[in-house]
């Protein structure tokens, strides 16, 4: 008699926690200088691992999370015994963005880098971080696999291009390296649906439960577009047991953000908004897809709101060893979330088959 | 030397005037119980005409606006010689819809009724009021053609419906008779845009200007999904003399918003949100549908994220002596604006393959 979903994880006060998100571990990386110019002190990765790290190191794979997502959601809705992500072939590292509050973020910075003071973090600055630990805490020099769902294919894209003999395979999975006018401008609407909440108050609230109103506008905007119109045709969240749209949208939508830190989300938006694997060559996006070595499955969602089909096509055009993959789903690039079977099924399939090339 | 773009009417005090959006004319169709309850006083419609009736009152035809929209921009983007809307062969009446500034509103509609005391509205009660216009004003048994563009396409399929021995030939464009929950969240989204600004003050702000921030936003919602995000991609906006992204969103989106009224925005939008042409039948659409007897061209634009194109064409089948018909565009939705060339021929060429039809 019991239903999970992270909706009824809305009321706890503890929601950056072992309870809600563990088992994961931390570990400190050290001091850490940003592009932005800024400083993280004692800069703390929290990551959970599945799976044995072979004798030659020759069997990692690499996981970082999405916007608003941590290990957790990764781990259930990836990896398991006959998966592609399997824990018996596979050493498995998910890993937590900076910002996401698990991870160093403005939630748990103590003064005077807390909250709205926190600096600005960019998507390069995630992956040296996420670097290190892969090489000084593991000792892994290539990893067998870098995979990441939206910012997480921001991620990946940034792994590929900035260490590519370190990226054996890469599956970038509805994510662009570069975002284009129309993703900016709908990121930018996410981030102005919460700064705009006067309880916001520049980030400086005293309760993140005070911008519970901006934070369900956040909600609402992000469900307008992170799903497909079909989905609500077809009414997709009644196999997930809500009764209605407005049980889903409060539900499933709201009840994922409102636990959140209006500051953390922010944060993550501007690393999505503002990220360009370009800046890595001088400013050419095709310079920088060159240098690629992995072999690499562009994985798009059709349908994908976020990051539509057409651009996220137009840039696997520039990546040397890659093919393009399609997902469909009435779930749009919320998909992601892999509460679908044919979509388990489908990405699945192409991991297998990526890991399966030499 | 001089562009002409809706922006540049921004600074204007007189927006909902006869030099920006005249010439038209205004009759008074008399006191008008509303759908609600609600009653409007003296009602008036504005409206202008093209062409001449003819002595059998066979050539009108009917063409309201639809958000945002007044008879103006109808004018510029579908009627003229040569076109479909040839004012040389029909007598073309373009209708402002309840709300929108030029017809009764919440803007020019005095105390007590005013701003947020504005009764609620529907698209039943417009083509009730239209209905009035074209019969008692014109003497119009018959139109030789209703046709509407979003909301102009809910008011079209009202029109058929509601009085099927009218309408001999419908053609609504991108719009639905049932908006589904998606279309029914992105409204909402855009009402809530507004409505959260504090200088908007529950509809009783002093002066629409103080909501600039409301409606600032509510333009940008409105461009992440009114256009194809391969306009952004493409940089459609270069064509129409704008120079980024930023000065597009600026100059068209903002430019067209800001000078308009928050009250009647809202009250359009809500008249958006909840338009159901099942309630004629009651509650069953497809009963609804099978009412129409005009023969009818429902036109759907490919990638229109406000009317999904799947949820159009479901629509379509329910009507009994209907086609479907497509077309294409990067400016998605706001293709209906007309600034594209291949739009004009491609529509108009549908419009006269109906207007030779029996």
């Amino acid at each position: 008699m019991s239903d999970c979903y992270s909706g009824q994880r809305a009321v706890a006060d503890n929601y950056y926690s072992q309870d809600i998100h563990g088992p994961f571990q931390t570990v400190d990386i050290g001091d850490f200088e940003l592009e932005s110019g800024g400083k993280l002190r004692n800069l703390n990765l929290a990551y959970a691992t599945f799976g044995t790290l072979s004798e030659k190191k020759d069997n990692a794979i690499l996981f970082p999370t999405w916007y608003s997502g941590t290990n957790k959601i990764l781990e259930l809705a990836y990896i398991g015994e006959g998966r592609a992500l399997d824990p018996s072939r596979y050493f498995i590292i998910l890993v937590n963005q900076i910002g996401n509050g698990l991870s160093a973020s403005p939630s748990n910075t103590p003064i005077p880098f807390n909250a709205a003071a926190f600096p600005s973090v960019t998507i390069g600055d995630d992956v040296r971080a996420q670097h290190k630990l892969v090489t000084e805490k593991f000792g892994i020099e290539k990893l067998a696999l870098v995979l990441g769902g939206s910012m997480g294919a921001q991620q990946t894209y940034e792994w590929a291009i900035r260490f590519p003999d370190a990226v054996q395979r890469a599956a970038p999975i509805a994510g662009l390296g570069r975002g284009t006018p129309y993703t900016k401008l709908l990121v930018e609407t996410f981030i102005e649906a919460i700064a705009s909440d006067p309880a916001f108050d520049g980030g400086w609230y005293a309760d993140k439960a005070a911008v519970q109103r901006g934070l369900r506008r956040h909600a609402r905007l992000f469900a307008a577009s992170g799903f497909s119109p079909a989905l609500y045709t077809n009414e997709g969240w009644l196999d997930l047991g809500f009764s209605s749209a407005e049980d889903f949208l409060r539900g499933f939508l709201e009840g994922h953000f409102l636990p959140q830190d209006p500051n953390n989300l922010i944060l993550l938006a501007r690393k999505w908004r503002d990220h360009d694997v370009g800046r890595n060559a001088g400013g050419s996006l095709k310079e920088a897809f060159a240098r690629i070595t992995a072999k690499t499955f562009v994985i798009a969602i059709e349908n994908d709101a976020f990051f539509p089909l057409k651009d996220v096509a137009a840039e696997q055009e520039l990546i040397p060893d890659s093919e393009l993959k399609l997902v469909s789903s009435d779930w749009g690039h919320l998909a992601l979330f892999a509460t679908e079977a044919a979509y388990r099924e489908t990405v699945d399939g192409y991991l297998k088959e990526l890991l399966a090339q030499a």
